[in-house]
């Protein structure tokens, strides 16, 4: 085994734990005579393994009684469209913060449902900023508000949770669940595409608070509808089977690494460690307001960008893998979710050290 | 490694090689230092994986010109949906040949969209027939026939491909694609969930005409949206990664097995030998027509059905596993599907002749 360190935004690092019990689980699942791959939903087996995954990620966000949590499919995308589906009518409002490229994406799908209000919109910082907590003023009326709480792109992340008035909170959680704890009895609904903080793409993870269910228009296709999913233990159809291990997998890891406060705790420590460098080296630069920076995505430029490429290069040959920005803003991002252990972060640190010493 | 043979409907058996493949790909993929699950879809090495497995699918299948393949979310289940929304406008009605289980869930989908003929249905049959070629007039003006080619509870299997007049033809094919050659020409849309004779579970394969793209109803979520996906290459979104992965290792090892042509005789030689079993056992029995058994799924009882619970102990120990017919039939199922070796049939045979000798 020879493994680097992976800064992907998603999908991203998996603990080397988990992929190690992956690979030791092919091709006889526990002296099954099979894979997790090739066994049904519906039997024993598989429903111990779905079960002990959801049991495992409401310990781990201690969700309360009283919602529900569902395995999807579509990413956080198809979210884009169920959210408005499921929790408004034809006609009816939902309020929107615009922190960057994914609340864009959240807010272009929602305009095909409802009427939607962009509250705040953070473009003239080129999206570097989070509004103002008292700035939020939703409307009376309004059916919800959705936001993101970590701007994967941007590396954009609020560092509150903003009061939604009598509207019900959404978010987008896709690149920040999992990362530290938070208060679920906050939200009305949580989802999360998996391939950041929980496991391979191709899973999305909803919370949802029970007496919002049965509410989805009609016409709404019924892998999108939560009740549907609800009453069927997510499991109207197929699900995700092996997506859906690997998830009880990362669980577990959480679990045995110490909880939520624990990761919490480490991701802050991995975060500023690079935070303090990229603010002393005067040779890079993150552009984001240094009240809301994200402990997920760091994104960061150089101080000369002629020598991106060069960086580029010289990372992966040290064994630092996928620093390349979004193509959207260009310059590098590292990406440090749950998985990346601490020793990624420090060896970026030298390897930056060193590289800014040799051009600077 | 101590394999069995697994009789499993869906998620069901991979080929021995693939799951040997996935397994020495971790956690280090092919030197890459990470594995296949932990890199971006839009980097060099995942596009190489994607572009390469839909090339050998249409090689594969033989798709003209003129067709679109795309990799998607939420199984036929979200197809049933997906289906009306891009292809048929409301008020539209769409046809449907209902033989069993699967159409019948697609007819229900279907209702909430556009208005529904069912031209025939075999219920008079239980679900032991398809009709016949010649009874089957879809009426001007109808946007589509649609029909399962192959039902995986029931065992029915069209010998044929029904004549869709001036109508668009489209074809659940989740529990028969890759089974034998088709002709794809004959189809407007095709699709099918992984989780038979392509991969994992959580990716659905459509294969559409380009013709028909850009007619998605004003409503129809993104990633439902056969056009916005085509646009995209099948990433609007983070795509199933690692399902689609698998699907390639799939496609390979069909094309290394000398493609669809040595796969269908493969096929029914398996199914025939059983069937001939079952026809003049005298202790089993399959309940459906001559004229329309499935390759893929064969259901049988036994003649003295207080058995069931003994044959299905008895078997497992035998290292025969997942014979269970399906929770709304009863009795057994042995599904074929391709990586169900000769030897499977065979030594499933010989326990049957068995247990039928000492339980007579």
């Amino acid at each position: 085994m020879s493994r680097i360190f992976n800064f992907a935004a998603g999908p991203a690092v998996l603990p080397d734990s988990v992929l190690e019990r992956i690979r030791d689980d092919l091709p006889d699942w526990q002296g099954r005579g099979m894979s997790v791959m090739e066994v049904s939903h519906r039997g024993k087996d598989f429903v111990e393994v779905a079960e002990r995954a959801e049991q495992s990620f409401r310990r781990l966000l201690g969700i309360p009684a009283g919602y529900k949590v569902l395995f999807m499919q579509g990413g956080a995308t198809a979210q884009f469209a169920a959210v408005p589906l499921n929790l408004a009518g034809v006609g009816d409002t939902a309020c929107f913060l615009n922190t960057g490229q994914w609340s864009i994406k959240a807010i272009a799908e929602a305009r095909r449902y409802v009427e939607v209000e962009v509250l705040t919109d953070e473009q003239a910082s080129n999206y570097t900023t989070v509004p103002e907590a008292t700035s939020i003023k939703v409307p009376g009326g309004a059916a919800y508000l959705h936001y993101t709480p970590n701007e994967t792109i941007g590396g954009v992340e609020f560092p509150y949770v903003p009061n939604p008035g009598s509207a019900l909170l959404v978010a987008d959680m896709s690149s920040t669940i999992l990362s530290r704890p938070i208060d679920v009895s906050q939200f009305a609904l949580i989802y999360a595409g998996a391939q950041k903080n929980i496991g391979p793409s191709g899973l999305t993870v909803v919370v949802v608070r029970e007496d919002l269910l049965g509410r989805a228009r009609k016409l709404t296709p019924t892998v999108l509808d939560y009740a549907a999913m609800a009453s069927a233990g997510s499991m109207p159809n197929t699900p995700p089977t092996f997506a859906w291990y690997v998830a009880g997998l990362v669980f577990d890891w959480i679990e045995a690494g110490g909880g939520l406060e624990a990761m919490g705790q480490r991701n802050a420590a991995k975060a500023g460690m690079l935070y303090d460098y990229l603010d002393t080296s005067g040779f890079y630069a993150n552009p984001v307001h240094p009240g809301c920076r994200s402990w997920m995505n760091v994104p960061f430029t150089l101080h000369r960008s002629e020598l991106d490429k060069q960086f580029l290069l010289e990372s992966r040959t040290a064994g630092l893998a996928n620093l390349e920005g979004h193509r959207s803003v260009g310059g590098m991002r590292a990406s440090l979710y749950n998985a990346m252990p601490v020793e990624g972060v420090k060896a970026l640190i030298e390897f930056m050290q060193d590289f800014a010493q040799r051009h600077g």
